[in-house]
């Protein structure tokens, strides 16, 4: 009997790197560099269906999905499981290395290991999987999920320090953002242009104090909004604890104040503050330790390094049975993460935080609609698959810029040392 | 747009109770009646598709499932979310007297609350939403669990201390089995006949000292099988302490050898057993002690009351994530239960363990082609929902029984009392 399972295998894969626009948004480790990477992949099946994924363009990660992408020939795509033995046995001991080794962009994401990237690969191919028998069985990927328990997710304005303008390049339409009234007023720009309803500040740029004043002048501007503080684990407990001291009751949480299960567990026993995270959790084997010493009160998901979708389900169960909060990462992204991102959000009945996006930070796209925010939240429709629509004209263009271009990986500190050159990555904690 | 989604709705449900037949099988309750109920559910759907379900048919939860029934209109079979809502909403706190009320057999499963029955009736109709669902998108149940992980789920044969006969009935086809030797021959029957490779001995029922003889026994006629003893916590720490001891090395794991998480966690830690657990853990909100004290190293899954079969998966996340083993609980039941059970059992990845089945002891069904044990296995097919169809003149017939009789409660205590009038639940631990 053929069955729509086993009707629906792979026939071809497509990996395209791009190179997309990012403006110039500060963090610890630099600068966002005026082009970034990005790979979109394709899940042709036999049935004529597209699946479309969306993951890091960085080498490592571009060279993996291109190592595992001839050998998906035949798989089904509702068997995710054959995927991952697949991927275990390509992406054998000899990728350790390369996985290990000290990308400094890649410590904004915890930690750095053979296991993530092979659930980064996973991950990308999952959603292309799903994307894929979606559309077959016509059915949305939520549906796959479990069914989705809310019709809107709610996203979070990101806001960034900011220079005006990439050196050498004319200012953006955002303006810089480089004290309390740049951060305010970028986040007016947030709430007026999508709706969001809360806020997230980007720290570990500035001196603790700058950064504690910024978000006082949020909570100035726009007293009703869900605040939070991400410093990337550029502080010391001590100075942790002195900005959670300081901002208790301003923010809803802060994220990442200082770095390890210890420094975290610290700083949220002596001053109740709730910490989210997306460095000190981001793999189930750091789970036990980190929710056993109440290191971490809202784990921050990801699907493109937990392991793709249903891995995000499974986070969230845990979390769930252990009493955490959930809430979604961002990296820069586009159109294809930001479906993936919104499909596994409307099926998880613990997500009580607005989810974070950079989408609005890129000007371009890869799918014909691209989504749009309204009040803040981008609808969960009931189209198949993730509900998008590869545009080709525009994946052609952004790979031949990246074809023309040497950029390959995203590097904040190489950014930064165009401006600063003795720049370096700060050594932890910096405060 | 009506995706298939969409176009699956509830149209009808119907609920019929049956009364089947159960060998006298002992334990430390009592003994099993020669008639015990199950709930079979009927989910008609718009689109002309059938979901089956079958659980409990103790009135407990008999009741609570035709209170949800008649609401299930319109209702999307693949959106289980509006389902757990309705049952939240319809089971409320009136529910909690009767759902804690002290009903002797139910000891067997662990705690009693309003939460479980409410698991309990949501997992009967999720298992029937799925079947419903996978029927009108023509894919199997596991594919929509995220894909089977294996082709055979293993089995292990259930062994009983068992009487001859029930009283005043003739000796059936099984024989007696009261002593070591006795053991033996069922087990060499069950091995005979389907093939099992693993083999499960539920105690509780003699001294301890005879069902250690029982399980050494079992070690010399099988030398090369995995062996489970199952008291039910019948014994004290102390005794178990002094089984675990008898038989380390000789057990792949003893199950719930003494009630709650400070024994069980002292039993492990003293002697290395490995223990599993059907009642120590039955819900969600029982993990994070019973992982964090060490006090279980297998937990029985049982959709039935961990809230259905997606539940199940996240259960096996836990488990995989905390390092924890899974393998599968089983009460008397039909082959609908046994095909819900093997199609989660094929999804989950970590499930190293052979699963629980009464369904040998049950010479009835209600499913036109009743499961055939092969090695020990069942096929893990490709056929639309659970891939199985009801018997509907089989239904009838014993439905009909439980239409004519007064039984309405499985109670192993009352069935013992014909023998014994004095019996009486045992206070725990017995030993």
């Amino acid at each position: 009997m053929t069955t729509p399972t086993t009707g629906a295998r792979v026939s071809e894969v497509r990996v395209t790197p791009i190179l997309i626009t990012d403006p110039p948004l500060l963090n610890l480790q630099g600068v966002h560099q005026p082009l970034t990477p990005r790979t979109i992949i394709e899940v042709h099946t036999a049935s004529g269906h597209v699946g479309l994924g969306e993951t890091y363009g960085d080498t490592e990660y571009l060279d993996a999905i291109r190592k595992v992408a001839p050998h998906l020939d035949g798989v089904e795509v509702a068997r995710p499981t054959a995927l991952k033995a697949l991927i275990d046995q390509i992406l054998g001991e000899e990728t350790r290395e390369a996985a290990t080794a000290d990308v400094p962009a890649s410590g904004l994401r915890g930690k750095r290991d053979l296991a993530k990237l092979k659930a980064s690969v996973f991950a990308a191919f999952e959603v292309a999987f799903l994307d894929a028998w979606g559309k077959v069985l016509g059915v949305p990927v939520h549906a796959l999920l479990g069914g989705k328990v809310r019709d809107r997710v709610d996203y979070s304005a990101y806001l960034f320090y900011k220079w005006a303008a990439h050196p050498g390049q004319d200012p953006d339409a955002w303006g810089a953002a480089l004290d309390p009234a740049g951060v305010v007023e970028q986040a007016r720009i947030f709430v007026e242009r999508y709706g969001f309803t809360s806020i997230k500040l980007k720290g570990g740029v500035f001196e603790p104090d700058a950064e504690i004043a910024a978000v006082r002048a949020l909570r100035e501007a726009f007293p009703d909004m869900p605040l939070r503080l991400d410093p990337n684990s550029a502080w010391s407990v001590e100075t942790s604890l002195y900005v959670a001291r300081e901002l208790t009751g301003v923010l809803e949480y802060l994220e990442d104040p200082t770095a390890g299960v210890e420094g975290m567990a610290r700083v949220h026993a002596e001053t109740g503050m709730p910490l989210a995270t997306n460095m000190c959790v981001t793999g189930f084997d750091e789970v036990p330790e980190a929710f056993a010493r109440r290191a971490v009160q809202v784990v921050l998901s990801d699907h493109h390094y937990w392991g793709g979708l249903r891995a995000t389900l499974d986070l969230a169960a845990m979390c769930r049975c252990y009493g955490v909060g959930v809430s979604m990462h961002s990296n820069t992204h586009l159109g294809i993460s930001l479906a993936a991102m919104t499909q596994v959000a409307a099926a998880v009945p613990n997500l009580h935080h607005a989810c974070d996006t950079h989408r609005p930070w890129q000007e371009e796209d890869v799918i014909t609609r691209p989504h749009t925010f309204t009040g803040g939240a981008v609808e969960v429709g009931d189209e198949p698959g993730l509900g998008v629509e590869l545009d080709r004209e525009a994946l052609a263009d952004l790979h031949r810029r990246w074809a023309d271009s040497e950029v390959r990986d995203r590097d904040d500190v190489a950014a930064m040392r165009v401006v600063e050159p003795e720049w370096n990555a700060p050594r932890l904690p910096r405060w």
